[in-house]
């Protein structure tokens, strides 16, 4: 039908097989999956469809469309969606015996939930996706792979900013020549996010003022953004002389979503920004040989925390005062938003396999954001970096 | 604290106004709205958020991040949102005598819905949305300014087309192309849809079989994507002699969406193709005439039906075979698939001020799609189209 790679068939398999596992040990029978990356990840197609998956036995697709498509790429059973009412005979007649069904309830639609939850009386529903998204946090070798491309594909892009940076060019007008450049390599140009209300374009590309202009997305660096309407990332605002410019660039290879960070200068920064900047670096370092399976993820945060406050930085620490967020870092994979999160809350442990985002950033009132931002997996004896590309500030002249 | 121009208060208060009335005309007592849209449209901010709207007097915005901006850019009152057992209490007193309580049962979340209806005990809780939907369907003249720039930037794009499509061009270099011109006019990058599972990039670069591959994606058009994870849209596929180049462009100003769609011909296409695409031209005519106020909107997609089939084209007609979608047009503004939907199971009429994108097109299998799409606005006398650039093939040379 086409001639796009498919998901190896012995990925699904496993996957399968580990939420059937960690569903059994938690009691679920039966789970209904709806989100269209939740399906892609335990089918391998992203069509139109629910996905049944009972604790023990074969899953089924059931597709309302494209079914050809749906056949063609899927490694678990597929079936004709047909009507609701048909659906709901087929999904009862699964689950006759089940009591716990577990559904997406971060992600689902209220009014959605209803009627399929209407499908199965009597059951009791759960929320199945903290355990999905646990799974999802450690990446197969496959993954990593997919995760390794999109890398190469930032790196690329990093190395061409000293031409593209100069005096005179605005923020939009540099995230025009990257996404530019990362769609001419086939990037997919969406950055999905799980959480509600959460969106993203390429990353930030975010300079002076505008950089620490607070905004509601959950990330330390907010962004003027180009409209009241659109209210993050790049600005039409213009680059000047002395001013840290964060370059913050996503990519996207066969769905695995890459972060990475870089600062950029025109001419000279200011010592204490500079300063600033060379305590991100530290936080990193430290981090990485601290991040070892076992290590709760709170951890990570809290030491962040610590090298912040005893530089001085920590009301400037993951944005300023207020509009400060509560974390260091974040899972990546097919969403943006993924587990682990680096933040207070969380006592669970690191495991090898994790792939985090880790973005340590200071934020200036009317001067700016610094900071780095590497992607990392959780090997034995600590973070293994598979983001690339120098450290170092990157000087433009002016 | 930034020089983003502002919604103009006005506009917000008579959106806050219309909901009422049609809230009181619901007997609904008081609306719970959560989603960045639906808030940016009610209060002129788009923070981190909760808006209580009772059917009489003053709304509240409650606010989590960031608060100061949403206090400088709002035009209704905004408080801090606090704990979440704070906004509990103080939404329980608001609604102290509420009974029926509006909610976005197609978009909020099951797991937040719950947690949400958990700080109003014994109410009963009423779809928002389609009540919210059908009102901002219709425009108002700053709604349709806004339209009127984001369609000078499509038509710009449009105008640059025959530059840029070339035999031994790829799809998705097309789409970096063009994204690339519109983001240095300071396109936003990010096409908002509010049904569940639905995203888009840019809009569709598709050519011959690729165009024809069926997908997930509610449009007319497929696309064969970058990959099973991208599975719509533009491909690595590179153009070629003679086969439809279908070319389908939004855009954003302000956050309002325009779509358009041309077609293009590297040499020559065949007979039949080039008749088809007439017929989508005499659709679009036809439509435009009967597109008044009053008429149903199903009645459009009905004659689109009709004519379809007068050309002995039904089975091609949006979509083939089983992979064919059930409408002919449907709103554009802050979302890509607002109201009205011309679809077969709509009776409502069509409504002065109301803006729809139209784009009857034919699928024809390993050959590609033809088609066109443009924007318009209902008036008195019939559409009139908000999008411009000539309506011919753009014929490009081998």
């Amino acid at each position: 039908m086409h001639p796009l790679p498919k998901v190896p068939k012995s990925e699904i398999e496993s996957r399968i097989q580990r939420l059937q596992n960690a569903m059994r040990s938690e009691n679920i029978d039966g789970a209904l999956i709806t989100q269209n990356i939740d399906l892609y990840y335990l089918t391998g197609t992203m069509q139109n469809g629910v996905l049944f998956l009972p604790a023990d036995g074969e899953p089924c697709l059931y597709v309302k469309r494209s079914l050809v498509r749906a056949k063609f790429e899927a490694s678990v059973p597929v079936e004709e969606m047909g009507r609701f009412k048909e659906l709901s005979e087929k999904l009862r007649e699964q689950f006759a015996n089940g009591k716990r069904l577990g559904i997406e309830m971060d992600v689902l639609p209220y009014g959605l939930a209803l009627r399929y939850l209407r499908c199965f009386p009597d059951v009791e529903p759960v929320d199945l996706s903290y355990l999905l998204r646990l799974q999802r946090a450690i990446k197969s070798p496959y993954e990593l792979e997919q995760l390794e491309e999109s890398a190469k594909m930032v790196k690329q892009v990093i190395d061409l900013l000293p031409e593209m940076i100069r005096p005179g060019v605005s923020e939009v007008e540099l995230a025009a020549k990257i996404e530019y450049q990362l769609r001419m390599m086939g990037n997919f140009g969406l950055y999905r996010m799980r959480a509600y209300n959460q969106e993203l374009v390429l990353g930030m590309v975010a300079s002076g003022v505008a950089a620490a202009t607070p905004t509601y997305f959950d990330g330390p660096a907010g962004g003027l953004g180009l409209s009241i309407a659109n209210p993050q990332g790049a600005s039409r605002k213009i680059f000047a002389y002395g001013e840290p410019i964060l370059v913050d660039i996503s990519a996207v290879c066969e769905g695995y979503i890459i972060d990475q960070t870089r600062l950029a200068v025109i001419g000279e920064l200011d010592d204490d920004l500079k300063h600033a900047y060379e305590v991100t670096r530290q936080i990193l370092k430290e981090i990485e040989q601290l991040g070892k399976p076992g290590i709760p993820w709170r951890d990570l945060y809290n030491r962040g925390c610590e090298m912040a406050k005893a530089a001085g930085l920590e009301k400037h620490f993951m944005g300023y005062g207020p509009d400060q967020v509560r974390f260091l870092g974040h899972g990546v994979g097919l969403e943006l938003d993924e587990l682990p999160v680096l933040a207070n809350g969380f006592s669970e442990p690191l495991e090898e396999g994790m792939v985090i985002a880790i973005e340590p950033k200071f934020t200036f009132p009317e001067r700016g954001v610094v900071g780095i931002e590497n992607t990392y997996v959780v090997k034995p004896d600590g973070l293994k970096s598979i983001t690339f590309a120098s450290e170092e500030i990157i000087y433009l002249d002016s």
